[in-house]
């Protein structure tokens, strides 16, 4: 323990000592006939106390955690969350038993339960707050959706081959490494050589596969596995497919987003909506990607649960009603400028930001606001999430603005929600193949006059010039934009005749006075046409949710001080388990009233679990701390039971009636643990158990 | 309108003014000082007479919906739920602008809210009111698994082509469509060979391909569409199939079950559970069925949610701890023997048919009893639900018994859950592809004397006898069973020698009596080590939510009887939007008044939705009962509002501030809304509104 530690432990027994302290004055205070005021300012005092432990306690974990080398370090980290996840079964390898396949993992009871209160919060906060359409479409889809989506042909990854075993790899994966490696290990290396690798790190994702296989070739990159010969670099599409129906003819895949199956349905639900804009779909589902090589173990997998919505909005207004609700926030951006000119992420005002042009819109910073408060209140620091907006290069032709939510995490800065202005591309791409029109009106409540080119191709005259060719022509004429029509009209009115180049016919024909009359006309509109934008937020839950059991995972001495302990800090509102009872020995007295309590538990539906293992109660704590159980109920009379919290480890004195509703209320948040605190007779046995 | 009808209608119209007026009573009573006597008399009476409305209703409900031809009439009727559920949004037709996948559906908005609503409560009822563990594989599976589950192997339906186009038609339709067509249709048909087509319609599911081949040809049956010949039978795997991973070489597919996840984990889930039986595994999620030709619209689906249940228990122990529960239970049931003697379903007691034997244990009683509750709880009519055994030819070899909660439909009985006690069946098949034990022990309180049979192979007396044919020789004088070796002793000690057939080398061999010793020793066993039984409650979530939509549906006329209006009576448990709210006219109080009970429901997490319209009061309702809404609140004035129920279509009064609370009660089943009526003052313009 280094010096630092040992103050920072030294200030939380004394913070711990005065919060208890303080805690049985305030009881005294209720106990006797003291007024309000006394009682309030009291219980003011302890609030700020345990506010003050609580900075000490962090103070002191990040100490710990950020001692001695950081890539050693942060590698033992992972490994220490990730065999305390696997140990307690938060994630299995799927079909473990056949040896597993590579990037398909299994939830297991806890894990399953935190996704489930993950996607429930998601629903409340998302669907419900935002009264958002919700579908659920189906995982095969016909390849015509995806032809039209553009995955069919752009969904890929380059892909090498060890040309003599066939043994596939990600292309770039291999040059990555090659580069990182002799950064970091190669200290033979010249300045010149290593300013090159950083360069190709930096821009190889713009790489063709022409380009990447020279660069291979170049750094003579082998198969890591054998050091044989390589192919060259070719596309490979990373959708499973699959055949629908039994003809074998109708080929389909395993959709690799939500999104599309909304964008299919937007006229219905514009429709369903009462025909206004703006609203939201969303959906909530599994999605597929047959990754060439998966690695960085519960990050990149094949097959993952994505929520999505598709915001859609009138491209000519795109306020927010309810931006203000977020405008105040403050958190860490990063924008483009800042990443070009190396600086690092710092904190915006979400308001400041988007009156100021670095968020493109209202509406975009609305769900940058959302997202932020989505993630922090299940558990994520917000000291280790920023949004990172997309460089030029990374983002596609179409999108107006494109932001991701980076969580911070042994593996790096991770993308897991994309918050992107896709423009009205998607809508325009299944509105050509499908020849439906997906677009929305605008009804005015006037109607409004307005110019209208009106270019009339006369088509007798026409057809005497140009015969055969005549619908050739008509067709480019009426294809004219308005300047070029109305330099037509002036060539026509000033020499009475024009060259006219037919992209049709790939060549010029003169296009004489009485061929053709252009003119503008007024007329009146009782409403505008128009395909709306689409702001997408799109939510990797399994990313998410790995990144929180990173931020909510610590270790601290048990009593005696001889190993480390394992703690998941969630917050009760993602917790697996809400609670656990357990009679503090075994008689039928206590076993009575754990299953009394168990009854109740259940009928509200908390969450819990009984232990009537004869284990020390200190164990049985410890068993529950990995968990990330915040609450503990123990049975120790018939008449009252001790409640503990997990992080403080405080306890309190209950009676028997009032302890599964005083769970209930903190569990699903109701209450605070501070409100608890202040309210019931502290446990002073605390230290003796643990 | 029929004489019954109009009677039925009549004595409604009385019983509606009788509840009204005795409301009303007991509001008088309760503003009096009379006694609580007096009050819970009054209240007593008042849900009498709501009872006997309700009664009146359902018949007046069943009296016009059963007159008229029967099977036309479940047309017509379904035509009108199917209709309402499109145009309401419940669900559409799967990549719709693409003229769609035929037997795929999407859930749109309303859909979406029951599937969800449908799921938290089996999460409730099943997993944590029993303490299940839940598991969240991947639909992606490698072959391997499935065939040791048999599915590679085995599922598969009969499948012909039409020779010339080539058109795949399931083989068992088209013979069983000509049978009923002939049956139905057919008026010339002899009373023999009608025989004849009910006999093979009621055995065909056991037929060969070559049995229904051959029937096709008898019949001359050829293809529906362009009556070309047919090619014979043959059967084609319902898997949809794919390739994990970029090199092609890893076969894989779409799971068509949720099961194979959750036996596959069966030791970790063992060891997660304290190494105790019994105890059960839960998933719920995608599963898929590439159908050759899907028929019965949402019934029969290529995709569809399945919610499992494995519960492991001890093979020589069934008993269930919780059976007294619902023991009591009665419901239809429609035992193996009453359909073999053409009888119908009847009533029985749960407990006596455990008891008698007609379900084969507690465990598998117990869950009938549970999915019983489960399904009437959602809004599933009981009279409509009936448990049937499944037949001997209907039940896989392995099965001990076997259920199926069976929801009369539009369609017929459609099965929904099964409830099949698997034996050990599927454990065995994982343990023996995968060669990992998947095994329960049960330590005894004492150590157990047994016999155990002991074979010691003599191996230098069989290396001099068989040389390089050792190792088989010995392999199988090991493999032998008790009865084989005491044979074998006892032949040994009589004749000296004997001949023995060593299956690996094909061939009989002489064995002497110096070459293996063979006895039964005495020994002591800590534990038992056996594959425990798996019992599975599968349900098939869409084929529920289909049943509940038809058994909620009914029609009642408007209030000037020019139409008749849809309604859908969901419990407020699966209801999509558990309320409306709107203000009776456009003013800024009342939109303002909205606002603010909207903000508290959300908070809540109750699902709503405003209708701002400034159609009549009597047109919202009609749009909100058709999306089964069961309650509005209409905000008409600044202080107090009226809510309405849409069943009763009763309104009461009740304050600004209480609304929400009040309709959230409710709506979570808290309250009833008897006690809603019997406690505040009811609104007498009701009749005036509707």
């Amino acid at each position: 323990m280094d010096a630092a530690e040992q103050s920072l432990r030294q200030s939380l027994s004394e913070k711990s000592s005065s919060v208890e302290s303080q805690g049985n004055a305030v009881r005294a205070l209720k106990a006797s006939r003291a007024g309000k005021p006394e009682i309030d300012a009291a219980i003011d005092l302890l609030n700020k106390l345990k506010l003050e432990k609580s900075a000490v306690e962090k103070q002191l974990q990040s100490t710990i955690t950020s001692s001695g080398n950081g890539s050693l370090n942060r590698e033992a980290f992972r490994q220490a969350v990730v065999n305390t996840l696997e140990r307690r079964l938060f994630y299995i390898p799927s079909f473990k038993i056949y040896r597993g396949v590579a990037g398909l993992f299994d939830y297991g009871p806890p894990g399953c339960a935190v996704k489930s209160n993950v996607l429930s919060f998601w629903r409340q906060h998302f669907i419900l707050e935002e009264n958002m359409l919700e579908v659920d479409c189906p995982c095969v889809t016909p390849e015509v959706v995806l032809k039209a989506s553009g995955h069919v042909d752009k969904f890929t990854d380059l892909m090498v081959k060890d040309e003599k075993t066939g043994t596939c790899y990600r292309a770039d994966h291999l040059l990555k490494d090659y580069c990182t490696d002799k950064l970091e290990k190669d200290l033979t290396i010249s300045a010149e050589k290593a300013a090159e690798f950083k360069d190709v790190l930096a821009v190889m994702e713009d790489y063709s596969p022409e380009e990447l296989g020279a660069k291979l070739k170049e750094y003579g990159i082998t198969a890591p596995d054998t050091k044989n010969p390589l192919s060259d670099p070719y596309p490979f599409n990373l959708m499973f497919q699959t055949s629908i129906g039994p003809s074998g003819l109708i080929p389909g895949y395993m959709r690799p987003e939500t999104a599309q199956g909304i964008f299919v349905n937007f006229k219905d639900l514009y429709y369903y909506n009462g025909r206004k804009l703006p609203f939201a779909a969303a959906q909530i589902g599994q999605a597929f990607r047959n990754e060439i090589s998966p690695r960085q173990g519960l990050l990149r997998v094949r097959e993952f649960t994505l929520a999505e919505i598709e915001h859609f909005v009138d491209p000519e207004n795109k306020s927010h009603p309810k931006f203000p609700d977020v405008s105040k926030l403050e958190f860490l951006m990063f924008p483009r400028e800042e990443q070009m000119s190396g600086q690092s992420a710092k904190k915006l005002c979400i308001g400041e930001a988007v009156a100021k042009g670095t968020v493109n819109n209202e509406t975009l910073g609305y769900f940058i606001g959302r997202v932020y408060l989505f993630l922090t209140r299940l558990g994520i620091d917000k000291e280790r999430l920023r949004f990172r907006q997309h460089l030029a290069n990374e983002m596609a032709h179409y999108a107006a603005d494109c932001w991701d939510a980076e969580i911070e995490s042994s593996y790096g800065w991770i993308e897991c929600v994309g918050i992107a202005d896709r423009s009205a591309y998607d809508l325009r791409a299944h509105s050509e193949k499908s020849g439906v029109a997906l677009v929305a009106e605008e009804k005015y409540a006037e109607p409004k006059e307005v110019e209208k080119l009106v270019i009339n191709p006369v088509k007798k005259e026409l057809g005497l010039a140009f015969k055969g060719n005549q619908k050739n022509v008509v067709e480019s004429l009426e294809a004219m934009n308005e300047k070029e029509a109305m330099e037509m009209k002036a060539s026509l009115e000033s020499k009475g005749e024009v060259e006219f180049y037919v992209c049709t016919l790939g060549k010029n024909v003169i296009i004489k006075k009485n061929m053709v009359s252009i003119s503008k006309e007024k007329k009146k509109e009782h409403q505008r046409v128009f395909t709306p934008s689409v702001i997408e937020p799109s939510f990797g839950i399994g990313r998410i949710i790995y990144c929180l059991y990173e931020h909510c995972f610590s270790t601290r001495p048990s009593k005696a001080g001889d190993e480390q302990l394992n703690v998941f800090r969630f917050p009760p509102l993602v917790a697996p388990i809400k609670c656990t009872v357990f009679p503090l020995v075994q008689n039928q007295q206590f076993e009575e009233a754990t299953k009394v309590i168990s009854k109740e538990l259940t009928s509200v539906g908390i969450s819990h679990k009984i232990d009537i293992t004869g284990t020390s109660i200190g164990k049985r704590y410890a068993r529950t701390d990995e968990l990330g159980v915040p609450f503990a109920i123990t049975v120790d009379s018939d008449t009252s039971v001790t409640i503990r919290e997990r992080d403080s480890k405080d306890q309190v004195r209950v009676s028997l009636e009032e302890a599964a509703s005083l769970v209930s209320s903190v569990a699903e948040g109701k209450m605070t643990w501070q409100d608890v605190w202040a309210r019931f007779p502290h446990h002073s046995s605390a230290a003796a158990d643990e």
